[in-house]
């Protein structure tokens, strides 16, 4: 087994958020489901980025985030990601390096452009995705670097990989290669539409023990098993994957392997801003307590320091060092 | 006289704000002096991107973000501003055009890349800039489009203007055509720094008659007469200017005209989260109100009604529709 060098290697769509407020009747005129993900193609992101007006631009992808916060946290990590050779690339780029990440995925030169999800916020805070996938659509095979995969303690991708057909196979490939090393695969449903999407696959993956520890929110949960009990599904997932780890909004978090199951609390929160990069931090924390042979609750409690932070602004990457967090919360990362 | 089309025409540096969040000891290690705006080349603006980490990219420049809240507010104005023909540069024209905002200075082709201003916002919430100028250094006076200024009740300018050399005689340029077609001046000071820097050039445009209307806060006003006593500040620009415009922070504001004083208490605002842009916002505000002949107190008044919606949040563009704010202030634009 190679010495382990990385706490998390995380793979997912390199996507830059460009956010725009909008008024309600902004969707219903656009027939937009309001807090859902869709995919579009170049056509109708450029007919609908010429309707948002003043936009602002954060780099994202729900991979992206654990890793920048897995980097923030005083943690190793590394990234797999596909951006394009333009500005919204480079500047991806430089935001995953600034933050400590390890990212030499090559960027995809005379294609699409980098990815970009156009975001909607309405009043009440919620938040719509309009995702073009440019250059993600290219992440291949050919960008698993089998030694930053066997260097990994695990290996975290997205459940939207599924959405971009190449990706799929890097992240087969990537699953191979980390437990061929000894070591261990993780996958985050990222939303209940795209378990809509991928319900059997992720199933099968998780069966078939591809996945040795899964990231779901209570709906994700209850998507995958089409039950409108929690308890239902959180009786199923016990069954069919080793770890899981269920985050719970403001009843805090679960983590439920086949012999026990452990509950903590939400940290509290002054004012929460924006829900957006909860989960993503939340798995960030966890992570890297799991690679430091953290227990199941310290590791939930650890997710629930770093979900904290992020849902105090907007945006879904941490503006504090949550390796200062995390040292005030006793963890020593 | 042409028939007037533009509320306000804007004329400023187009520049990107790229926020990061950095510790207090970073502006030590870098010599900065936090609050304060510097002027830095190519090469110290590459050094300095490397070591921010994750940035957040919002259009910006101050005269920008008046023009988009001219626009929000319901009122028709233009904007004059050298970006590139890069992706930044492609991002200022989706933003200013998407808020409604007449913007065709053609970009800079071959040239330098479109400007972008480094924010580094310590814990405190204070903001400190590192402006690298780009393509704002190609704008001229070939860009004064004489109808639009022509058909502007005020052109606007902001000091920061007089940092490009070339962008000071554009501005000369379109003071001298406003006040041919019988229109207004207008100057903000834009920072006490900038004042510094300019102080005796601002000064003589005000005593000659270039400029109609001034903008300033209380800082601004203190450093263009030296004094640290606001009330000597006031008695000489009252003097020297025929309208001004002060913003006091909490305190509201005033205007000063020969004849007259007003002074108006600023907007209760729920949190206070981010200053910047008050100012551009206060200008919005009092420029329709002076286009639409309202007297001076209700022009301050919705200069501080435009003010208190952009210190809510963060950045200095509006997020919710100014008309609609202005709707419920009374106000119908």
């Amino acid at each position: 087994m190679t010495s382990q060098t990385f706490d998390a290697l995380c793979i997912g769509n390199a996507i830059c958020d460009v956010f725009a407020h909008v008024e309600e009747d902004f969707l219903a005129r656009e027939s937009l489901v309001k807090g859902s993900m869709r995919l579009i193609d170049t056509e109708e992101a450029v007919r609908l980025y010429e309707k948002m007006g003043q936009t602002t631009r954060i780099s994202g992808g729900s991979a992206g985030n654990t890793a920048a916060a897995v980097a923030s946290l005083g943690g190793k990590t590394a990234y797999f990601g596909k951006v394009a050779k333009d500005d919204l690339g480079d500047a991806y780029r430089h935001d995953m390096r600034g933050t400590g990440v390890h990212f030499e995925t090559p960027a995809l030169i005379d294609g699409v452009p980098t990815a970009r999800s156009m975001i909607l916020i309405t009043p009440d805070g919620e938040r719509t995705m309009n995702t073009y996938l440019g250059a993600c659509i290219e992440l291949s095979e050919n960008d698993v670097d089998p030694q930053v995969v066997a260097a990994s303690a695990f290996t975290y991708m997205e459940g939207y990989l599924w959405d971009p057909p190449a990706a799929k196979r890097a992240f087969l490939k990537a699953a191979e290669i980390a437990h061929g090393a000894g070591r261990k695969v993780s996958l985050t449903l990222s939303d209940s539409f795209c378990v809509d999407r991928y319900r059997s696959e992720f199933l099968t993956m998780m069966r078939d023990g591809t996945i040795d520890l899964l990231f779901a929110n209570e709906h994700e949960l209850r998507a995958l098993y089409e039950t409108a009990d929690v308890d239902t599904a959180i009786a199923a997932v016990r069954e069919d994957c080793a770890l899981t780890a269920l985050t719970l909004g403001a009843e805090g978090a679960m983590a439920i392997s086949r012999e026990k199951t452990v509950r903590v609390p939400a940290q509290k929160v002054d004012e929460i801003v924006d829900l957006t990069g909860a989960g993503d931090l939340f798995a960030a924390g966890f992570l890297v307590a799991q690679s430091r042979d953290y227990d199941l609750s310290m590791s939930a409690e650890l997710g629930c320091l770093c979900a904290a932070e992020v849902i105090g602004h907007v945006g879904a990457r941490p503006e504090r060092a949550l390796r200062q967090i995390a040292a005030e919360g006793g963890f020593s990362i």
